[in-house]
């Protein structure tokens, strides 16, 4: 992660725990965004839902931008706040596994039902770096469930763990289509796990 | 597919193969883009870049979005003809497989660096359907070479043809980050092939 993304996600995260307004402030334009859609979402709304006035929304947010892209990254550290309890909960690596593989698929169907469209009208400058800047934290995560997997003895011990990780990432990325969700994730898994080959 | 996608697309092949002019257009259309962007795509350019008149542009192309909108399904099309093409070569099942992931991972890529925002600009009515009949093409092509696979006794015939085309689809779709090239494709293959579990 560049240093400065870094340095903008450590604030971000310090100034939400001492910023109980701001939060409860995201947490209603979720409320407001899962009511009207994106189209509706109204800085007006947002404020009356928060039970604040509108001044106070801009006292943390310079604009309805700035709102967005404060949300997009509020959602998106609590879907990785999840991911890192289940990888620090310890335990068999194929459990944890299987519990990141169903968060993900989770996080990428509402990812592609209502996120994209909010990071897009987010705009923020630079949106490939901004994305990459988040997904490193996932890559993270994953990496420290391969290690751990490996000195488990559970994970093959010649592959690499950061381009593991990565495919484990890739993994469940996908797809336009929709699956039986239950079967999807057992087959995941089991692909993962196993490969494909005899 | 739903029918009329399916009709959809037979049509554009169809007309495609007739008609020259329109390949020639959209040929043309894709050079302008690459030299100018995206903001700098106007129906002028691409009418001198494929030497014909303005007019002639407007006979196969309503408008801009209708050019946007048929030079992705062009693109889409010309990608999985490559598919198609290394999955119809027969073979061991590794080597094809080997050949979609890369031309996949290239694909994807970019789909991020450019194709992802045309498609947005042509703004078609149903994204989310329209996105999902071009995906359900790949997944045919997909569903192909694990049959082949499983034919030739290299493929786990116990594994759902159906949704192990879905995972080797779901594989190769991230990431936001960035890998050695080929050590990546390598890893990818190796984990889908044989798993990560000891």
């Amino acid at each position: 992660m560049p240093f400065g993304v870094l340095v903008h996600f450590v604030a971000v995260t310090v100034e939400a725990r001492t910023a109980p307004k701001r939060e409860a402030i995201l947490e209603a334009t979720i409320r407001v965004l899962r009511d009207r859609g994106l189209s509706g979402l109204k800085v007006e709304e947002v404020a009356r839902e928060a039970e604040v006035g509108k001044g106070t929304v801009y006292l943390y947010f310079q604009d309805k931008q700035d709102l967005l892209k404060a949300l997009v990254e509020h959602h998106t550290f609590a879907y990785y706040r999840k991911v890192e309890e289940v990888v620090s909960r310890g335990g068999p690596f194929r459990e944890r596994l299987a519990e990141v593989l169903r968060l993900r698929v989770d996080w990428v169907e509402e990812w592609r039902g209502l996120w994209a469209a909010v990071a897009r009208e987010a705009q923020p400058e630079d949106t490939t770096g901004w994305l990459r800047g988040m997904h490193e934290h996932y890559q993270r995560l994953l990496e420290r469930l391969v290690q751990e997997g490996k000195a488990r003895g559970e994970v093959r011990p010649e592959l690499d763990t950061c381009l593991t990780a990565a495919s484990i990432a890739a993994l469940a990325c996908n797809p336009q289509l929709e699956f039986p969700r239950e079967a999807y994730l057992e087959h995941l898994l089991e692909v993962l796990l196993k490969g494909v080959a005899l």
